[in-house]
């Protein structure tokens, strides 16, 4: 068996405008180093397996981009969706390309956006997690041991433990997103994990899955498959990817699935979901703030300000959220970076295709 | 008798960086309308005099500038000083100019920076100005009826009215910029009017003042006049000019001098020292908001946007005075645009030449 790194990369990323843009979204950002975030997936998974098996799902709108971004990946490990889909038809997909690649094959399945601190703890976690794949035939999840009662992750409860010599536990439930004080209960539990959004199974575990939990998905993927690698391929998968629901993969497989298994994994990790999140990830200067570019900060604290070209002078002036690209500038509190997608949705409406 | 207006243009204008530049000071700048505080002021100079009489008193850094920005008045009527020795010795070159063209002339003294809303008011309050200058051989003020305890002003305590029909009275005294509980007892007592900065006397007059008052300066003005128009007028200059004190008209004369009158206008004016003065001059939208250029205010109140091609988003700030050029940004607290020469050293501490 072979073990094939797939990473997502379908989002759009409104929450990093200015930087993101509808061709450039986040996971082609440079936010928290100067490498894009998918790059610093990639390299990450090049500690576990040859870039020949790590492909990536995209969408047309960001293939070129892509391409860019990561240009040691094989053009033919680039897999396009037709449209966005949610994450379960998007998984279904790389299955049958890591099934025809090899029928034993071992996917992993990588959020293309998301920091993680220690490369090397991540390589042993994930080891783990396609031991358990292998031996138990497990849909295996990763839980992050949580640092604060967060409100913007899932949740998994792990139960029994699964393997002794290993953090891998058999899984009580899933959550969705709490509210604060629940949050809290589950801090204080002991038991919760964060969903990390990341998987590992065999290939043919999860096809069996979509059989018997989405089974209108599983016709879809068999018609593929015996589409695949001939010309009416194009025709099929424009047809049939149509039909698809949108579903994500944690709805309709894994809240469901009786062979669900978590590594609880304890490193940093975060899921970089705003400017805030990068406020918090990066280091401080002696100032409490977080510096990019030419910037000049007299008299103030605890600022995120991220230049391109331009001199950004800051006086007097704390807390703030500072993004600038060649043609915007976003000012904002740091704490109120969600709501950046207001700021999109209005220039959305005003059609400023220029700024989108 | 004729009347010259002469504009004294040789600030530096360090507070509305990134605006301002050592050669585009404020008067140069577009900062209450879309013409430059300079143009506006010679536009109500035109009321008064037509621009054969219009000189304006400069520096070599800033003639090309000024030259460009007021292409109509004549190249001969504008008058460097080799150095800034402050407003006495501007004054004194100033008069030279005048009493060359006219022995009788009535000078008119402008800074080239002030915002007045009335120009008509202004028009009338000048004609009475130069009414008294001639009517006793005055040295002229105008002093504007207060609306606040300023701190950032002169006042001028007037006395007897001297003119039955006009708003022209005699002077007590003058008073430096006070503290706000003596500006609160000066608003209160109802006698004192802010220093505008204009004047108008005679230039004889002027001449006679500098010749009680500012002796040595006046033994100067006197070598020059020899010089004038002379093949030795470049050398005297040079070498008279490096020997002259630098002080100011105020300190040096008006507070010196029996003569003096002050016109009591009742305008809007400002001497639009910073941004904080920008805002609170300019018409506000319905979120009390005062924006130029492509900006997009969320939830925001109490703002001033000055933007220049790029695209500005606000979101959820209130307060900020938020500049940006063309190579540089500044993001201050509304009330504390005082401090941006702070700014504007550490640059010139970096030698940032590039931004100064």
């Amino acid at each position: 068996m072979s073990f094939y790194a797939v990473i997502m990369a379908g989002g759009v990323g409104k929450r990093f405008w200015p930087q993101s843009r509808r061709t450039t979204p986040k996971q082609l950002l440079k936010i928290t180093s100067d490498e894009s975030m998918l790059a610093l997936t990639v390299e990450r998974l090049k500690l576990l397996t040859p870039v020949s098996n790590i492909l990536i799902v995209t969408n047309g709108d960001q293939e070129e981009g892509i391409r860019a971004a990561v240009p040691e990946i094989p053009a033919k490990n680039v897999i396009l969706e037709p449209e966005g889909k949610n994450t379960a038809p998007a998984i279904g997909l790389a299955a049958l390309h890591v099934l025809d690649r090899d029928p034993d094959g071992i996917m992993g399945v990588f959020p293309a956006d998301h920091h993680i601190g220690d490369v090397q703890a991540f390589k042993r976690y994930l080891e783990n997690g396609i031991e358990a794949a292998e031996q138990f035939r497990g849909l295996v999840t990763f839980g992050v041991v949580p640092t604060r009662p967060a409100t913007g992750y899932g949740y998994i409860q792990f139960h029994e433990r699964a393997n002794p010599d290993q953090p891998v536990y058999a899984v009580r439930t899933f959550a969705e997103k709490p509210d604060y004080e629940t949050a809290q209960a589950f801090l204080k539990s002991g038991d919760f994990l964060w969903n990390s959004g990341m998987f590992v199974w065999r290939a043919d575990v999860i096809m069996e899955a979509f059989e018997m939990h989405l089974d209108s998905i599983y016709d879809s993927l068999i018609v593929m498959r015996e589409a695949m690698g001939k010309p009416v391929w194009d025709s099929v998968m424009t047809y049939e990817w149509a039909t698809l629901r949108s579903v994500s993969i944690d709805y309709g497989i894994m809240e469901k699935a009786a062979n669900v298994f978590v590594v609880k994994v304890d490193f940093n990790w975060s899921d970089v979901g705003s400017w805030d999140a990068v406020y918090n990830l990066m280091e401080k200067d002696e100032h409490f703030n977080v510096v990019r570019g030419d910037v000049q900060v007299s008299d103030g604290q605890y600022n995120l300000v991220y230049g391109e070209k331009q001199h950004i002078a800051l006086l007097g002036v704390d807390n703030l959220v500072v993004i600038q690209t060649e043609d915007a500038i976003l000012i904002a509190p740091r704490g109120q970076s969600e709501r950046i997608k207001d700021v999109v949705d209005e220039l959305e409406r005003q059609k400023r295709n220029d700024l989108l």
